[in-house]
């Protein structure tokens, strides 16, 4: 299994904080250290994308020091470590997956193992690795293009995504977060936690390294935060648990 | 215009060295300093990608200093520094580009600027920012896509790929570097330079920095490396000049 976290904002924001906990848990307080990877949505109207993938243990890979020091701000971002259970460790197996739909990027990650999931990619969107995951991504964007002839309204666009995303759920563990740089929609299947951080801001301690931040002295009052993990990230902050089964969609920070 | 650097090798070696010298001309050598990007295939069977671009000036940029400075390893890399001509200064407009094809990844990056080349894009290529560069490079991914069902042999693609570029050289200067991790496609309307280094190896000087290799101690007898750039990064080596409107493909270091 996997570990997923996604930041969802509604301006810019640096994610060291988080991603410095989150990245422990690729080796060090957590066994996932096949590999890692993260996403940022940057650029003219969130249209650009930073893409990290790394097949060394988040908590040693020097790469995943960079981005924990590099101050790239984005309303969007997207992480994974990896435990590898459907495909060997390798470059193109790490999450997040990309590829472009309707002239957006989209960004998915995914936690679960997939059993007997591997209907006919007839489309554009066919998987570079060996994974279940960028399967299940690659028949998610076909079936998007087939259902939509342009990018739709985001209310229908969820509807759609909903009914794929039941689908895939049938057949095991579809824990997933997927960006095109305007929202972020995360589906549980089994585990997946979320928190909403907003004015007033507090102190926040991190569960899986010694390091607290206050959000208040980081974040303008009108900052609105959400962030969605496997596990929390905190040890005093109210994160909700998915429901079983359920998707959200978060817009500019907040659930929709 | 922008330049443009493309390494093929038949095992996969350190960019260091090139990258160190191609970097200076992104601010500090020559007037580039509107973005870079470079991408690395690694992997299994050199399927995976890293990828790489930044908005800041190449001698300038962080992700630069890190790239110079960590080992990664490739067969295949193609970097590319930008100064703008079409569509501004943002991330989604450096290149090189990235889409997945037959179940591979392409890198595609640009010199040169078009004119009246809009094509209609009907498949599921898509231009995510605004630049000519990448409305070429989803024309060229179509048009692929519509000239052969699944990955042809190496000598089939480049005759699609010699057809497809003549039609786009017609509208503009089309100096380009294409790759899907098993060869390098170099195509020049006007400036490219090209190097096939292989035993025996010898020191070489960089023109952009002072910046001495002895490549006899960094490589083995075997090695074969191609080194395709837009003006040559060395003063001391044997820089071949592309013929106007042609395009060579380079396979395990050495043209084919």
């Amino acid at each position: 299994m996997c570990q997923l976290l996604g930041l969802n904002c509604n301006s810019p924001i640096h994610v060291g904080f988080s991603f410095s906990g989150f990245a422990q848990r690729g080796g060090r307080t957590d066994e996932h250290r096949d590999g890692w990877g993260i996403a940022f949505f940057e650029g003219g109207h969130d249209k650009g994308v930073r893409h990290f993938v790394d097949t060394q243990p988040a908590c040693e890979s020097p790469m995943a020091k960079f981005v924990r020091s590099y101050p790239i701000k984005s309303r969007n971002v997207i992480s994974h470590i990896r435990k590898a259970t459907r495909g060997p460790v390798a470059l193109e197996n790490c999450h997040p997956f990309v590829r472009e739909l309707w002239g957006r990027y989209w960004v998915f990650a995914h936690n679960g193992t997939l059993e007997d999931f591997s209907p006919r990619l007839h489309a554009s969107f066919q998987p570079v690795g060996g994974t279940d995951s960028e399967w299940a991504f690659c028949w998610l964007m076909q079936e998007l293009a087939k259902s939509h002839a342009g990018m739709p309204q985001l209310a229908e666009l969820t509807i759609t995504l909903r009914e794929l995303s039941a689908q895939i759920a049938g057949h095991g563990t579809f824990n997933f977060l997927l960006s095109n740089g305007l929202a972020l929609w995360a589906h549980a299947s089994t585990h997946l936690h979320y928190l909403e951080r907003r004015h007033p801001f507090a102190h926040a301690q991190l569960k899986d390294a010694d390091l607290v931040i206050d959000f208040a002295a980081h974040n303008h009052p009108a900052d609105k935060v959400a962030v969605v993990v496997t596990a929390p990230l905190t040890t005093n902050e109210d994160w909700r648990a998915f429901s079983p089964l359920s998707m959200k969609v978060f817009v500019d920070g907040q659930a929709v």
